[in-house]
């Protein structure tokens, strides 16, 4: 975990939780936001399956960071904000391993049908990877 | 509603919903991401309490703009982002009038005892006012 700012609580809420508000910063310097599914690896990554010509994807490789909220779904909504470096992943053999990884981190089940390393390379799918710099906002959050 | 860019279907939504994580832009450029409760008035404005000091405030007071990410707490978890021009409201009597308007829409029940406008002008409660310009990202959204 190195120097991770998250602690075992914010690791089990966010390992639980799965989804997020990933934010990102646009050309013209606005904010850009959207819903997605993410893993939270062993080293305390954050992983996002997407592709490249994505716009949030795009904005990762203008300006190297991401942030992303994560929001519990019930009363009375527990939160913490994430944010860091992030860059795209586009390795073929390393989006195949990661995203068979957080496929079956989110989705559970088989993935012994998963999509291969080249059917996911033409789809043009990459991985977005976050290092956690700074955690805040943090509330609600359950003990671990 | 003039030049409003909220749908039937996205207005039912986010009157439904009444969380969001709001985003503004830090003064160094970079995004900032929490979980709030919003109202959806009438005039399809999104209305936010907080306190002048808080950063959010700070951010809007600054750059005049103001994000929204309304999140369904459900699979498959419908969203959409809306954008637009902010700006702080804090008149005393408007500030009153508001949050109590807000309070009653998102929490329900008898504002009869609900502070008064001193009470809110000694907290530092102010509204933020986001006008929406643009709608994107919407998924799974039911149809009104």
């Amino acid at each position: 975990m190195g120097d991770s700012p998250l602690t075992d609580a914010i690791r089990s809420f966010a390992t639980a939780v799965k989804t997020c508000v990933v934010a990102t910063t646009r050309p013209d310097g606005r904010v850009r936001q959207s819903v997605t599914y993410f893993h939270l690896d062993a080293d305390d990554s954050v992983l996002i399956s997407t592709t490249a010509r994505r716009a949030k994807a795009l904005d990762v490789a203008r300006t190297g960071r991401l942030s992303i909220c994560v929001f519990g779904h019930e009363k009375p909504f527990p939160s913490v904000t994430i944010e860091g470096a992030a860059r795209i992943l586009d390795d073929p053999a390393r989006v195949g391993e990661l995203t068979r990884r957080l496929t079956a981190a989110v989705f559970g089940g088989d993935q012994s049908n998963a999509p291969s390393d080249e059917d996911l390379q033409k789809a043009g799918r990459v991985i977005l990877e976050l290092t956690p710099e700074r955690c805040y906002g943090a509330s609600y959050i359950p003990e671990a």
